[in-house]
């Protein structure tokens, strides 16, 4: 038996790296600044523990692009390396130098914010470059370093006369990479990938207008001087304590974090845990739009204040991946993948956690400023509903903040709700009948008939609202959904009141096959019922339980299986005791069919069914008998 | 100066390879089943070459899971490695033996269809391994190896007593992941990855009758066999020829590909090209669903047989994401990102080829069988349609086959189209005035104005339709479009005919005057037009130029900024010749307004504006007029 150690070839390491440690070639700015800030990071906490003892003075790094010489410079004030630093870190791939410093200061380090893919990110570089230089001056009492190396597993390094304490990264840019040359490039990764890093970083200059002095005539020209041009805010608001910003600082980062738009969030949540996991973040409820697919991907993930994707699946709760906003936690790798977060633990932590912290939220919301959260409520509803749906956890605390508007608009809880209508809504096999409309318009003369009645009628708009409907009924059992347009009135709150039937049994089968030589059976069912005289004489229905199991199906998951692609099916509610009942039973045959006819059309209005070739006659007869 | 090699420290590529070469963990199986198909092809090229004297026989790779034993064992009887070879391709990672081969075979072993990433592959293992063994006899005459490593760069090879050729890698899982060791999953795993991979690869045994005997008496019992249970079809339609498939084969694939799903494909396009890039594949035109989201990811992308992805962004030009099938490409890689496809040349010009085969073969369709298409057409519509809008080269292509139906159901190209209409619909200006509709039930009064005047309208119902009518409006300009309900259908085609007024302009100025009294000013421009005294006498219509710019701003690009956020604009078109307006100039005042409010509800209804009160309360009256 033989034993040795598996050897890894350099030659074949290089293009591996290229290949495959990122796929967006775009990355090597991101992970050189990073190593610049972690640099910059690693000084000021070593000066202040007092191993180093230098001025840490106010370090940024800078970015400079050298077009005709084809060269990308990043320059750093920070700790620097020395020569053998350089062979120890550089010339040895895969050695995080972050790790290294992590475990030596462990204690102190904790909460320096050092990002830590030292080492490896470096070679990113190599991405986008045909030779990379390294000029290199150790805050120790040490002779700069000057490392080359064109993309072959050779170096050279020599000494160097740079006297200035930090890191100097140059870039000799290759053919295929020319376009990280121009400066609207590099501007737009700076500001994709280092908007909010920790270390002020520099891109060019900009002029900057000098106060008037107090001696300045009338004639006085504004004069300006150049300054850096700072591209970073090394201080976003969700790094700071909710308890040091104001309304004015939330609504002020939003415009930071979107400035292209000009919406106004709804508000905010501040995300901040140290335990089990740390991760802070704000979240915004944004005013949602009609489609709520172009809302996605808004929230920005972040690690350590470096952007790293604005997919957020899995780590936000899906139905909140609809707010704005940031996350940022340290537990969640730079490289991320979805299976990856989907297996992980901690991720599920995470997730769980931003639940309760919204759920929290909303309760506060609601019950400091009720009026205020009311007006708000047709704004999130559908994220809420959403998730009452899909996470059991916020369905259960949702309960107490959860709304149901009525058409007078009255916001009630579903308990107040109960309370409320009770008295006037109970049936007679003891159930409270809750009467919602989908949509205040085409069912308005449904809600009308309704509210003659004196029940309330509650708007449920949400395209998922049957699935929470039916979630609500089976939580609780003395509670009954229906529809405004689902039976005629008397029929959804049954109680125990006969009607007396104005017409005999005769005249009632008389008029029964009148209307059915007219009305197709197939589309309609019939259904005599002795109800007020001053009721409709025709209502057309639709009944609950088909119609909400094909809302369901069509909605996905729930419902029945290929219910989807069910026809409608309708009833149309005869009122016995209507004028026209009386009219057509003593009409001619002719006279029959017409009134019949034209009842059916005006009853189809009413419930939007009276469409093509029939309206255009409904609306041509109509016009005849005007002239 | 000292000069130097960068040295990759080993201890940091295992967790590396790990963390790093795949974001999935499940594509171990991938590659070692990858690994396996390649030994197996490779020892076939050898065979058939004479450089390896042994029987190819009928090989295959065989999966087993051993629960108890925490193990995965995937043995194939490819050509094996030797002692030497282990060392040399084992255990210097990164060293693509593929790639040797390839080289060394070059012109013999281009059609072999080696996959390519033997030596990298490999490491993927301990992403769910804690130790991985390796078991092989290669076809030469040399012993049997046994590789051991346990994840740390330490490993042991000794020989084995293994005499049968071929390798065998038995994987030690690790206990975070254990779920590997579940039927269901492997079985999951190579569905996805393997199902129609070159070589036949066994997992398990299955049951199968045997042929009844002849001479079996009516008391024969079906007597079954355990045979292999073969998993994958290593012989798929797309790598045939199409002159070696039939209809009925396309439809057979296409249930393999999509088991699940029950609907028949319209009609398949065959895809084959060597040069400048390889590709092979089939793409499905399937019935387009309501909702389009859904229909994407369908098409699944391969290399060389082995499952990629199912998200062909980039690849397949965007307008062709909704057909269903497959995509086979050696050129691309196995590892695809977003940003890589974008940069590439080689998949823009695959995109392109696409886009011409798919415009051949329409044309094709058309001309071969051109009822056929027609029937066709209103399932493929909206992808061709967006095609025209997105892909400038499908554009000019799709003038010979894009189709514009009429309402009765006549399909014309463009150019049949204009030859048709022009004798009739030829405007006073000399422009051809297309006219069409967008929905033939709540437009039908207006549709059925335009053809009492000899008139052809077409059906032009694609979400959108504005952006191609602008755009073929554009490159015709002697064409002009008119949705049916722009105005009144005489002012919509212009002609040199005046029609005389019944009314003097006195009548004129108190019928208007009467009219705005009822009529809000913002919500209808007043027109007083003398057209036919048959016509109806109130028309709401809604101008083609501002309605097709907030369409166009509404579905996204074009149009005007912001314009789909502005209300919708109307006018009211007043009959003065019709008997109703003669009617109402001869009327009292109250009289007038009762006509008029009537006329403007029964104009709203055709243009389905009457909602909500005011629907309720012409139900109302209408109930009442009747009895």
């Amino acid at each position: 038996m033989t034993t040795g150690k598996i050897n890894v070839s350099v030659e074949n390491i290089f293009p591996l790296i290229k290949k495959f440690l990122y796929s967006d070639h775009e990355i090597f700015l991101r992970e050189l600044i990073s190593n610049a800030t972690d640099a910059t990071l690693k000084l000021k906490h070593l000066t202040s523990i007092g191993e180093a003892k230098v001025d840490y003075g106010n370090p940024k790094i800078e970015v400079k692009i050298d077009k005709e010489g084809k060269k990308i410079h990043i320059i750093d004030q920070g700790l620097g390396m020395t020569a053998d630093e350089v062979e120890k870190y550089i010339n040895q791939i895969a050695f995080s130098g972050a790790e290294e410093f992590l475990e030596k200061y462990k204690d102190s380090a904790k909460d320096s914010g050092v990002i830590g893919h030292f080492g490896l990110g470096f070679y990113s570089a190599f991405m986008v470059a045909e030779k990379v230089e390294i000029i290199t001056k150790s805050f120790k009492d040490e002779p700069a370093a000057h490392w080359t190396c064109d993309g072959s597993p050779e170096f050279t390094l020599e000494p160097h006369t740079k006297t200035d304490r930090g890191t100097e990264i140059i870039l000799h840019v290759a053919e295929d990479s020319l376009e990280f040359l121009e400066e609207y490039k590099i501007r737009e990764l700076l500001t994709k990938y280092n908007k909010f890093m920790p270390v002020p970083i520099k891109f060019g200059t900009k002029q900057e207008a000098l106060p008037k002095p107090e001696n300045a005539g009338d004639d006085y020209k504004t004069e300006y001087i150049e300054v850096d041009n700072i591209i970073n805010n090394p201080n976003p608001a969700w790094t700071k304590q909710p308890s040091d910003l104001t309304d004015e600082d939330y609504k002020n980062f939003y415009r930071e974090l979107y400035p292209m738009q000009f919406d106004e969030p709804l508000f905010n949540i501040h995300l901040n845990v140290d335990y089990p996991f740390n991760l802070t973040g704000i979240l915004y409820f944004p005013k949602l739009t009609a489609d709520l697919q172009i809302q996605k991907d808004k929230i920005q993930l972040y690690q350590n204040q470096v952007f790293v994707t604005d997919n957020v699946e899995g780590i936000v709760p899906e139905f909140l991946m609809m707010l704005k906003g940031v996350v940022d936690s340290p537990d969640i790798p730079l490289n991320v993948s979805r299976s990856y977060l989907q297996a992980d633990g901690n991720v599920k932590k995470i997730s769980n956690y931003i639940t309760r912290k919204v759920s929290d939220k909303l309760k506060a919301l609601f019950n400091e400023n009720r009026a205020d959260f009311e007006s708000k409520w047709n704004d999130i509803k559908v994220v809420l509903e959403y998730g009452m749906l899909s996470e059991p956890k916020f369905y259960e605390k949702a309960g107490d903040f959860a709304l149901y508007p009525t058409t007078d608009d009255k916001y009630y809880t579903l308990a107040e709700l109960k309370e409320a209508i009770a008295p006037n809504q109970t049936d007679k096999n003891g159930k409270v009948v809750v009467l919602y409309a989908s949509n205040k318009e085409t069912q308005h003369g449904y809600i009308e008939i309704a509210k003659e009645k004196g029940y309330q009628v509650v708007v449920l708009d949400s395209p998922i609202v049957s699935h929470l409907i039916q979630k609500l009924e089976a939580d609780n059992e003395n509670v009954t959904f229906a529809r405004v347009d689902a039976d005629h009135i008397d029929k959804l709150i049954q109680k125990d009141e006969d009607t007396i039937s104005k017409l005999s049994d005769d005249e009632k089968e008389k008029l029964k096959s009148a209307i059915e030589t007219v009305v197709p059976k197939e589309n309609y069912t019939i259904q005599m019922e002795a109800l007020d005289s001053t009721s409709a004489p025709f209502i057309i229905t639709q009944p609950e339980f088909m119609r909400r199991m094909k809302e369901m199906s069509q909605t996905g998951g729930g419902g029945m299986f290929g219910m989807g692609n069910f026809p409608d099916m309708f009833n149309l509610v005869v009122n016995t005791n209507s004028d026209l009942a009386t009219t057509i039973v003593n009409s001619d045959s002719d006279t029959q069919k017409s009134l019949v006819k034209q009842a059916l059309d005006i009853a189809k209005l009413s419930q939007g069914l009276l469409k093509g070739e029939e309206l255009t006659a409904f609306v041509k007869r109509s016009f005849e008998t005007l002239k």
